[in-house]
């Protein structure tokens, strides 16, 4: 219960995760539970239907049942106590019918991660929006590419663009995949068996899931954790995703730098200093993407669950798992955020392409060179020209234009050619429209993707 | 580099990660890549056969390619070096031609990440096969179920084994989806752009893929490393997987417990205490598992990477990526080594269930006694007759046996019915048969699974 | 913010970090600022004493501030443009004056990592008082020592509660330590020069510290933050000793152990099984653990911060901070209540000791042989008693009664002494007094503990 | 036993806890506890003397004992096979005699921690001395102080290498203490009594931690691992405190930033693109930190330990502690060799801090004119003149010197003052000399420090 939970998170998402929406969650179980063991014959119809009208109340008191939890161990029992109350006549004797509390918290933990996953889903489409309009917008617009933060050769904003739409999309597909897996009941008793339902166990399971909109499960799922241990990792390399664009976005709009900012009014400006303007949402989804990642582990660790139910590993689920969902969605929405009025300056990356005095078009030389007078030669030719223009200060091209050397070897057309970056850029618009292509296709739910396209 | 290593991975995966293993993956794609360029006319055939003749020489001084690594912060540049000079001819200046480190880097663990998603398939189909044998014969086998290490009520063991099953299972299908996913190429050049190559970059990638066996990617994905991040995330979640189990054969193994130990000859014997038996095989599981685990958030972590190469954070994979399959595999092949020579105690857990003096049947007398006189009495009775029962230290069957108000509700049958445990075990026989018919299906490659049955 | 936050902290612990304390902590530095610099003669004193007034007032709109720091990146600017607001006459320019919001944020979290450290101590000096008194109680207790989870040699439960007590007093010294030096201003200005302030940076520095009763550090620490790491990872520490407590407290409460439950009426009761007496307090001292530890590496992986002040990775600190303090109080706080009422079973942990059939006492037996015929061959002998004794389920006391040859080695009366485990505790008074007088010197704050005795 | 080990860490810390050197710590331990045993009357003298003599044999087979250890669980118990096949005589008898596999592993452990701390403190002190040369070197080397990547306030570069001294200064302090903690033997015998020592317990403890150099603990430390993670937290605070060192190295060493290169003749060359010049050593050293805080929640986690001794979470110490300082050494040595040949290009600094265009003195401007028109209307001014010199690409100084509203506060030679960022560097020179100070104070070993400097 940070202050500052609201910077890392979003709104909608700390709403699917509040109290009122777990206990509402626990409720739609309770009411599914009661009016499934009614079809199947296992409590009387009148029974489940005033189960199912208590549960429809509005008045339970939530911070009750979570500090009561603290008595019991587990917020079901306070629930299920003021459930029953609530409950007209013999219904009373029927609330909660055979089952334990960890069905209703699971069941209401499926529930939740139904919504917290199309609640990322949705923001996480406008961030492929963002990325597939200035990967169309810019696929010509040159600009430094840089390995290890030092400059290698050109390429395009627009492939940039393209890389890190590819990454949503990919993430995309995951997303959909873990959701489905993940929108299981669980219904298994006291410790697993569905005992206390006697023959019924399978119908009442069936009928619950049916309820609900929610999937039957191989197994109850109680102490064996796979599937909500999935979610976090797939959250986790999500938020990784989120870093790694936001991280592109932090170092674009340093000072020296400037090839993009943010350019929503108001964000950014700085009391002390008039002259900053600060990467505010950027800054945040790398906070964000930090927190979701370091719940990852906590929630795969606790995977080592003794028996039928565990002591403490169970436990730490309940606030990691929200943790992980409530920080991931913060990342997202804070690229999200970024991207929407990104102001790309392509001036100012071509600029930044010709600081480099000519030194990014050192390999296209040496290419061209090689084609001519082999590849040793022509790389040390051009590792002498390079070192020696940097060390003078001056501009490979013209340093290459008046080399005997290089002049014997290519025309002067030649060499200016291989100093034109626009001319530099290989399969810059084939990735660029895979990229865009896959990521349509999404929208389309085509099941062959270009993701893992077999090879030729 | 650790002395104890071999404790917690297995030879075969060590080896996928030895130096030699992965110098062999570069030299397979500076082989592959040369054949793909002579292919697509980029290059002459001549200097594809020297390049790719001498990528077969056994020859190479994998320490110095490691040693050198240091200097120029990749072992592909000596890795270069010493291909180019055993090249032949004019293949020498054909080596590595448009091709950047990462591009062997990456190649070569994809490669190596398919022999350990193998390597990993085969000993957990080994668990599998194992669970599925305990599952099938225990079936009837009844035992404490334990919830919060607390007895709850009867299960049989043959269900806790269909619980792990279920769970390998469901991992074994994970793996599937990941290995075919992170089987991809990496092939960009200098910044992604595949500039050097020209015209001819989707036909070279197509045909690097076709000679190495692998897929061709969406895009490249020098500095997105989600495909990377998802195998960790995965391995993360099988290594939780193995955890779970391990706990409870530690726990099964207790001093006080003794439900079931490793006998396999010889393992485990204390040196000082000749009565002890020590759980090594799960003991060593668990600790693998820990390690497993550790390294999901480095390499989630290491996602945030700068621009078109990281600095850092890529380089961290090198030692991060092996380490997560090293351990996952040692928990893998210790839980395999713990189950396969498993001593079932089924006696022992007989008188473990009887031991609790008839209280783990307390539900079952509840339920029974509801059923006559509704619940909140029924379970008010139940209550005062377990507490001063345990109270006492006498055994509830007796106490209900001799209670009025139960014999005024149920007969001694009933009573006596109530407390057989083997006649409350719910759905354990439908979760058994699920359990297995899925993990066969696995065998079958059967796409539509148990595991996320549509509801109904 | 999750509805399950209570379960796994104090309310005190959530109250430092709330978000009413964080603005007071702020509007502390804001007051103390401004006192400083009127008696360094920076600003006008009636101007200071308009700050400090303003700062006082407590219709503060903290929402409105953490909301609006969205926007900006920090709530400072918010809490600033307030409070200016609240300021009367020419004070109004001097509000924050030479300041940064960083200065503003890392003053208040010194502040609230003192009281912090104030609330643990005290809870923790609780726990060490609950160990002591049971170290002390129950030094003569014996049972079973288990290592690996096996029965290995006698112990007694004193001695058991003397290293938890020695645990406790260990970590309390480190909380005293790094509580010091974390108790320390930050003001640095824009970058970290105090340009702002020309030559009073000396005299505002000291004045603060010297308002706020912390303590000058060395240099302004905007992005060097080992010492908020620092105190990350001694929580860490400690949460993870206080899972080492509760680990051994969910294992004596075991249905099969039973050694010593919480006894705390009300307490674990279970909703559906009434036999059952859940160790809810261990139970959630252990998530919380487990939720604290998962935060350090958050804040170890934050320390890479960019130049004078990080995009993200500080900003992830105002979460992750608060949240490893609030989730070490709970672990502390419910270790403190488990051991509070616990109901140690001393006829239990003898009978668990008897149900060994003596094998626990093999050691002893090999020992008092060895003295005779030589470690050899009495390791052989009681080896070939012991698993005898083991697969006939008799007694290995009874064993070694009747044999031959241990008869022609020991008297009856040395067999007898070997069975009896009250005889066979070594050093056991002595490290129980010295866990309790170590920990009694705490109280003394006497410098020379016991813990780190030079040798000899 | 990554092929990559090399990369991430140093040869000298990767001999400390190689088998080899682990083996000979165990056999320390054992000649030193038969020694101690001998002189408190326990074995005899003969025995001692035959058992030390074995232990310094090198002929012992260190591959078969971690090999082994798969079946044992533990290395010490064929270690002792190995042993006690080499002790000539009844010595035999004695070997190992009392203790128990931890003990001979921990003894071992804290000898190699000890040897570790010295060998990090080794490379740190150079660290350190590489960051005093050059925050005495350039304490007027101003340069652009960056917040979030965005250009502040000037700073000096003498300034950031006294905050990466100070930082350096207090791991060092942290080191010593934590070194001098864990530097106690391990001596419990089966379950922590010293039963087998009888009454001797107490006196063969001192004579052990005497005959190896080491303290005497409190009380035996089986399960109760607080030394140990203590020291794998201070290992990830000094990890990160590197990283955030490598982090401004990286990027002062960007291509757009160029302020600093790692000058070693060599280093960092690129294949394919000759004008690269890689920060190697900086990188690494990020990759090595990631790698090294990756560990610390492994050994914090693994801190729940069962009873007497773990089964998983002790066993995951054996290679979790030596891969933290493995990494760790790695990331201090590679900053080690980034700064020793820092080229630093004064010009290049001045030069950047120009091409702001004055925007950078903004603050100035404003504090200047803020003493004269009051605060809020001289932020206005300097606002609206940086937005329009911003928006027209013009330089800020000019635009004051021009605008009415500045000349009618201030004198030409005001407005020039305010923008020379030599005048203002506020307590530059202050910091650097408390900087320089402390880290001095390290060499003569004075306990009081500046660095927790009371206030006033």
């Amino acid at each position: 219960m940070e202050a500052t939970d609201a910077l890392f998170s979003t709104p909608a998402m700390m709403d699917v995760w509040s109290g009122a929406a777990r206990v509402r969650g626990m409720l739609a179980f309770e009411a599914a539970l009661a009016r499934a063991e009614a079809r199947a014959g296992v409590i009387p119809t009148a029974a489940a239907e005033a189960i199912a009208a208590a549960c429809g109340r509005d008045d339970f008191d939530v911070t009750a049942i979570f500090h009561e939890a603290a008595e019991s161990g587990t917020p079901v029992i306070p629930l299920v106590r003021q459930l029953t109350a609530r409950v007209a006549g013999e219904g009373r004797d029927y609330v909660h019918w055979g089952a334990t509390s960890q069905d209703a918290l699971d069941t209401a933990l499926a529930l939740a991660m139904g919504q917290a996953f199309d609640l990322l889903a949705r923001d996480l489409m406008d961030v492929g929006e963002s990325c597939a309009r200035l990967a169309d917008r810019h696929r010509r617009t040159v600009m430094v590419g840089r390995t290890l933060l030092q400059p290698a050769v050109p390429i395009t904003f627009g492939l940039k663009a393209a890389r890190w739409l590819a990454l949503v999309t990919r993430q995309m597909r995951r997303l959909r995949e873990v959701g489905e897996r993940v929108a299981v009941v669980q219904l298994g008793g006291a410790a697993g068996t569905l005992a206390a339902l006697g023959v019924a166990g399978q119908a009442v399971t069936a009928g619950l899931a049916e309820e609900l909109g929610l999937g039957v499960p191989d197994l109850p799922w109680h102490a064996e954790r796979d599937r909500v241990a999935e979610a976090a990792a797939v959250l986790g390399v999500l938020a990784g995703g989120m870093a790694k664009i936001a991280t592109d976005l932090v170092l674009l709009a340093q000072g020296e730098v400037g090839e993009a900012t943010d350019g929503t009014p108001g964000k950014g400006a700085s009391s002390a200093m008039p002259q900053k303007r600060n990467p505010v949402d950027a800054t945040l989804a790398l906070a964000a993407a930090r927190l979701a990642i370091g719940v990852v582990p906590v929630v795969l660790g606790a995977m080592a669950q003794e028996h039928e139910r565990a002591a403490g590993a169970w436990q730490a689920e309940w606030e990691a798992v929200p943790a992980v969902f409530r920080h991931t969605a913060g990342a997202v929405a804070h690229v999200r955020a970024s991207l929407r009025n990104l102001d790309v300056d392509a001036a100012r990356m071509r600029a930044n392409l010709d600081a480099t005095n000519g030194a990014i078009m050192a390999e296209t030389l040496a290419l061209a060179l090689s084609a001519r007078i082999g590849s040793p030669e022509a790389r040390a030719i051009v590792r002498e020209l390079a070192s020696s223009a940097r060390a003078r200060g001056t501009n490979l091209h013209e340093a290459a234009r008046n080399d005997e050397r290089v002049r014997a070897a290519l025309s002067a057309d030649a060499v200016d050619r291989a100093f034109d970056p626009t001319m530099y850029l290989g399969s810059n618009d084939w990735y660029i429209d895979r990229a865009l292509a896959d990521y349509r296709a999404l929208h389309e739910d085509e099941a062959p993707s270009a993701e893992e396209m077999p090879n030729a």
